[in-house]
Order: C-alpha cells, then sequence, then structure tokens
C-alpha cells in the first residue's frame, strides 16, 4: 500500500491503443491496493504541432498565448487517459496544472514550480480515484497558464511526488532503465540496479537523456525515490535513482561511460596571459548567448596563453565571427575551431575513493592511438575530447577497461 | 465609441490566414476606437477531430472527461487570435472560459450559463486591449470544465454581450445575413435586413441555420442587440435581430419562407376517440427519446380518430417498431410512415394583423397541384407538409405569391 506517482511520456500515450495500456498498467498497480497519481506529457509529435501551428501566425510566438495553446496538448492525454480507465472499470479523475493547482511564477514556456495545493487529489485518492494530471503545465498567481519548457512533464511528476510525499515517482519511457552507456555503441552495456543522483546528475548532461535534468534536481532536493522504468515491457525494476551512498556497498569505480557529439572546439592562441583575459574571450561569446560548455586554459609561457572552449555545434562559426570581432582587443594570434570533435565522460562515484581512474582512461585511449585533445575533470567525471571518428572505439575500450561489461 | 462582442465560428478561423483575416477585421474596429471582444470557436474540424479521438477510447466518452478534451479546441483558436493581433500591433489577451469566468452548472456537455464575471475583462478593455474569450465552454462551481454543447459558442458571445452591457452582438459566419429563404432554392431571395426576434426563432428552429436558437433566446431575455455578418465580406451591414415591433413601421406580412427535408410522418389510424389516447401513443415515443415536432388529430367521427405526427427521419424505422409494440393497447387499426415528405413554413410578424395569409398560400400551392399532408399553425407560422419533390417549386411560388422577391 504505497503512494506512487507515474509519469508517462509522449511516446508511451503516443496513440489511443497505447494509453489504455498505461490504463491497463495503471490499474494493475491500482488492484494491488495502490494510491496512484499519473503524469501526463502530450501525444507525441502533438506538441510540435501546436507550435508550428502558433508559428504559422507569429514567427516568434508571443509567449503566454504559446503556453495557452502548447498546453492543450497534455489537456487532451489527460482526459482520454481519464476515459480509458473508467472504461476498465477504475474510477479516475483528470486535473489540468490549473486545476491542481500547480502555482509556477509567471516565466512562460520556462516557468518554474513554485507551490503544489495537494488537497483536492487527496481528496479524489481517498475516495478511491486514480488521479491524473496534467505534465509540463502550471498557473501563475494571476491565473495565466504557464509552461515549464520541454521535458518538464518529468519535473511535474517529480514536483506532484514531492508535494504528495509519495513513496516512489516511477518515470516511464521508452528506454528500461539507465545504462552503463548508450547500448547501440556498446552492446555489452548493462543496465543499472542503482545509479546516485550526482552520477545520474552528470549522465543527463552529458548526454544520457533518460531523464530531464531539473527533474532529477529536484528529486535531489526534496529527496523523492526516482526510479525509470520502460512503459513497453510488462515487467523489470528499471534503475532506481539513489541520493545517499551506502557506505557499507561496494561501489563500481566507474558507473557508465557517457557521450556528447554535438560540441564544437574553439581555440583562441597567443593571447596576453594577463589577468582578465577569459573574461574579454567569454564576455562577447555569452552576450551572443552561446553556451558554453569545456573551457581549459593553459599555463602561459613566453607571456602569452592558449585558451581553448567547447560550444554547440550549431554555433561554431557565429562564436568565430563574435572572436574575430574582437580578436585586436584582446590581441590574440589566431582563432580557429573545429567541429568535428566529440566528448567522452567517464562517471562514478567511486572515483572518489580510487586513485588512478584517471591514468587508466589516459591508458586505455593512448593504446588505441587515441589522441587527447582536452581534459576535464570533477569529483565524479573525468570528460576527454578527442576526435569524432574515435567515438564508438573509446566507448568500447573504456566500456572493457573498467569492468562495466561484467555486469 | 461602442463596446463591440464579436463571435467568429469555426470556418471563420478554419486556418491560420483565416485567423490572420480575422485579426485584420477586429483591428479595423478597435482602430475605429471601439471596445472589442471577440469569442471564437474551434478551427473548423477540430472539434470532430477530438470527438472521434475521444471515441477510439470510449464509445460512449465520459462527459466530464470529454469536457475536458474538447473545450482544447477553442483554447488553441484564442491563443492562435492573440498573437495574431499582436503581430498586428494590437495588444490583445485570450481567456479560457474558467479564466473568465463564465460559470455555469455541471451539466457536461450541456451545461447552462449562470453567471459572467466582468472584472478582469473590463480591467483589460480599460487598459485598450482586445479580449479573446473561448466560447463554448465555462467552468462549473467546482471548477470542472464545461461545454455549452454543440452551436454553443454563439449562446457564449451573447451571454458575454449581455454581461458586459455591449452595445452590439456580432455573430460572423459563412452567409452575410438572414434571407427570405435559402438562396440555392430560389435565386431571387433577399437578405433582410431587419427580422424580429421571433420571427427569427421561427426561422432557426425551422432549418435556417445561421444562429444557434439558444442564443437567439438568450439575446432575447436580456435585450441584446445581434447582428448576423459574413466573416468573408469586407463591407455589409449584415441582418439585425430586433426584439420590439416598430408600431410604424410598414412589415411585410411574410418576412421569409424556411423548410426542412429531415423530418418523417407517422400515421396512426383508426384510434379509439377517447381522452388519453394521444399521450397513450407519444409517451412510448417520448420514452424511447425520439423528438416530436407537428402533431395533428383530426376530430373523430364513428368513435375512432386518425393521429398524426413528424419525427426525424433516421428515428422513422424506430418509431414505427415502438407504436408495432403499443398497437393492440391503444387499438389503432393502423400504423404507417412516409419519409418522402418535406416540412415548407411562411414566418412573418405581419400575419398577425393580416387575414387571408392562410387562404394565400394554400390557394398557391393548389394552383401548383401541390397536396397538401398536414398543417400547422402558430401566431406568426404556418407550416405544411408536403410531397419532398414538391419543395423547391413549392418554396419558389410561395417565395413569389408573398413578394419577398421584391426586396
Amino acid at each position: 500500500m504505497a503512494l506512487i506517482v507515474q509519469k508517462y511520456g509522449g511516446t508511451s500515450v503516443g496513440t489511443p491503443e497505447r494509453i489504455k495500456n498505461v490504463a491497463r498498467r495503471v490499474a494493475k498497480f491500482k488492484a494491488q491496493g495502490h494510491d496512484i497519481v499519473v503524469v501526463v506529457s502530450a501525444m507525441s509529435g502533438e506538441t510540435n504541432r501546436l507550435i508550428a501551428l502558433a508559428k504559422e501566425i507569429q514567427a516568434n510566438p508571443d509567449p503566454r498565448e504559446l503556453d495557452v495553446i502548447v498546453s492543450t496538448g497534455e489537456q487532451v492525454t489527460i482526459g482520454l487517459l481519464a476515459m480509458a480507465l473508467k472504461e476498465q472499470g477504475v474510477d479516475a479523475k483528470s486535473y489540468t496544472g490549473g486545476q491542481v493547482k500547480i502555482l509556477t511564477d509567471s516565466t512562460h514556456t520556462k516557468a518554474r514550480i513554485q507551490s503544489i495545493d495537494d488537497e483536492a487529489m487527496r481528496a479524489d485518492l481517498n475516495a478511491g480515484r486514480v488521479v491524473i494530471v496534467a505534465g509540463f503545465q502550471g498557473v501563475d498567481p494571476e491565473g495565466n497558464i504557464t509552461t515549464l519548457g520541454r521535458g518538464g512533464s518529468d519535473t511535474s511528476g517529480v514536483a506532484l511526488a514531492a508535494a504528495l510525499k509519495a513513496d516512489e515517482c516511477q518515470i516511464y519511457t521508452d528506454v528500461d532503465g539507465v545504462y552503463t552507456t548508450d547500448p547501440r555503441v556498446v552492446p555489452e552495456a548493462k543496465k543499472l540496479k542503482t545509479i546516485t543522483f550526482e552520477e545520474m546528475l552528470e549522465m543527463a548532461s552529458l548526454g544520457s537523456k533518460v531523464l530531464q535534468i531539473r527533474s532529477v534536481e529536484f528529486a535531489g532536493k526534496y529527496n523523492v525515490k526516482l526510479r525509470v522504468l520502460s512503459s513497453f515491457q510488462e515487467e523489470g525494476e528499471g534503475t532506481l535513482i539513489t541520493f545517499e551512498e551506502d557506505p557499507n556497498m561496494e561501489k563500481p569505480v566507474v558507473s557508465g561511460i557517457a557521450f556528447n557529439r554535438d560540441e564544437a572546439r574553439i581555440n583562441v592562441t597567443g593571447v596576453p596571459d594577463k589577468p582578465g583575459i577569459a573574461y574579454q574571450i567569454l564576455g562577447p561569446v555569452s552576450d551572443a548567448n552561446i553556451d558554453v560548455d569545456m573551457i581549459i586554459q593553459n599555463v602561459g609561457k613566453d607571456g602569452t596563453t592558449d585558451f581553448s572552449f567547447t560550444v554547440p555545434k550549431p554555433d561554431l562559426a557565429r562564436t568565430i565571427k563574435v572572436l574575430e570581432g574582437v580578436q585586436a582587443h584582446i590581441g590574440a594570434a589566431q582563432i580557429d575551431g573545429d567541429d568535428k570533435i566529440c566528448k567522452i565522460s567517464i562517471v562514478g562515484v567511486g572515483m572518489r575513493s580510487h586513485v588512478g581512474v584517471a591514468a587508466t582512461m589516459f591508458r586505455t585511449l593512448a593504446e588505441e592511438g587515441i589522441n587527447i585533445q582536452m581534459i576535464s575533470t570533477s569529483e565524479i567525471k573525468i570528460s576527454v575530447i578527442v576526435d569524432e571518428k574515435y567515438l564508438e572505439l573509446a566507448v568500447r575500450v573504456l566500456h572493457k577497461a573498467f569492468g562495466l561489461d561484467k555486469g
């Protein structure tokens, strides 16, 4: 007898048939005696359809009105799922974000949740009903409809679980859990039974797009037990995201290997090695609204230094243009970029207590003749930039070197 | 400087291009200094798409959840129209029924409006904004989303005009006004500059489907000045629906000719001419949820009488089956039906003060050899049932006989 929040994404509710499948799964949990709150996304493709419609009217849609339009996607799904449950003899009631009320700030299209009123939902749960809530949306203090931004349904699920003090928040997706790396690259990749919150954050931000990162942060902040499961498999425990490291538990040194092909590298060479130079280079880039990920500055010699950083691939040309505009001012000898690179990261809380992880990583890559262009480290992660053509090879050999194929 | 409520139906907002056209029209009125509240329907086809989606889940969709789903149709339109106005430099704000708040009872899928809060709308109007409201929907006292039923956007428009004490409620459709009869049958049909509320009620219920009948009743009750116009023509004053007969005005005897091909006639002959027989016949029909329109009982002779009435054509077979089930009980000699009939009605408040209108109607039909099967009259209307094949001929000769082609 637990209170479980289940979140189903757009693919899981993409057709009437799939909605009926979700209803069957919910009904099964309900029959086991659990109280269930279901959070759903819009049917897959629907949000894009609505945004395209809005853009036919306004190239840059008014944010308030875009939220009015886009929020209808989830509103349709909640009604359909409530019907599907009733059709299976399970009493259910749908709630829009405003009906719950999920109070957010007024930042349309990327609002943040401020509070959730659990009173009405609790009354329905006590009356034996399944509660169905539209994900991704809320209402601001003036009653305007807001949305949480892309992927925000995960955050809705976690926030509802926190507000209701649910025993578990289950995120159903089209994968059955978090893997040691992408199984399409390494067929031997193993599903992780558990992953720590910190590791998940590093994995998510590095491209293992299983969960929206903000939802993981939210779960950590409110200590919500979060589990990733497949909505297309009947059985399976998925991957549980844990928040406390069990000191008695033997943790693997490395939990997973993430990678990212979406970045490009910029080199600014021969700049005067003086205070403020990093800001002079990155300030104009930031002003142009270009996201910067890895940043590396080598120790200088002869009064000059080299400065490197990565940006999203589509922004490479624009970044170089911005820097060429300030090249004379900063006194850089040369500016160049390379978009034929990739980033590979090993992640694991076990690194904290194990020396030599970096050494193993670098040796493994060296043995395959893979040149490392940039290195960046954090407490539980080591990232390297290598030539894009080595991506699959590098991930495979690292996966093996850290024993991840042994499960 | 007037306060005008404009209602645009599904065809008028059926595409992004048409929504931009509506925005241009609204902007023009706004530029003339008027305060404008716009009520919109769902884009044409959208409501049917949503209902079909719901029926894939539940053959008889749960009414509360159906309202949650169907109400998204208008919600998309209000957002798109607000964007289109902003794109044209006109400040605008959209409102769902719940945001207004249009309070209704809890009869899902056919709720009735109880009250409208005009405070927020007035604040926006005073700030110079165009207010855009989703038609067809409201919210019940518990915050559940309700809909007013098909065609309910007209009612929303009139109710908003009443609540705001608007100077005029303009209903934009794909016709440019109310005609003396259907121009597809009589090319000489003339557009009426005005029509009385009572005439409009008779015309609407008889098949001139320009306005939803409940909206006309609503306009009459709250004395809302109602005008029907075309959303596809730039100019034109449409038809104004008036509520007081101007005693000084020379009214034509007959204002229009309505017709209806959608009914079938039932004869129950040789029934005992005794009290309660009408109820014994119509009670079972009513219990089967079959709508009855015209009812005629002739004076009996020899202790028996004949009883005739009309039902919607698709219900003919079912009605006969119901009556055959009680034939022995009511003691009827024979039960038969005919779906090859039509109803033709002449409507006009001028009939009240002019004798001989019925005589002219019957003589005109007789001169063409058209046999009248049933006759029914009210104070401002005379309806006849004739063989369906005479419909066009009958409407044409009556249109001429009452001078309607003279404009």
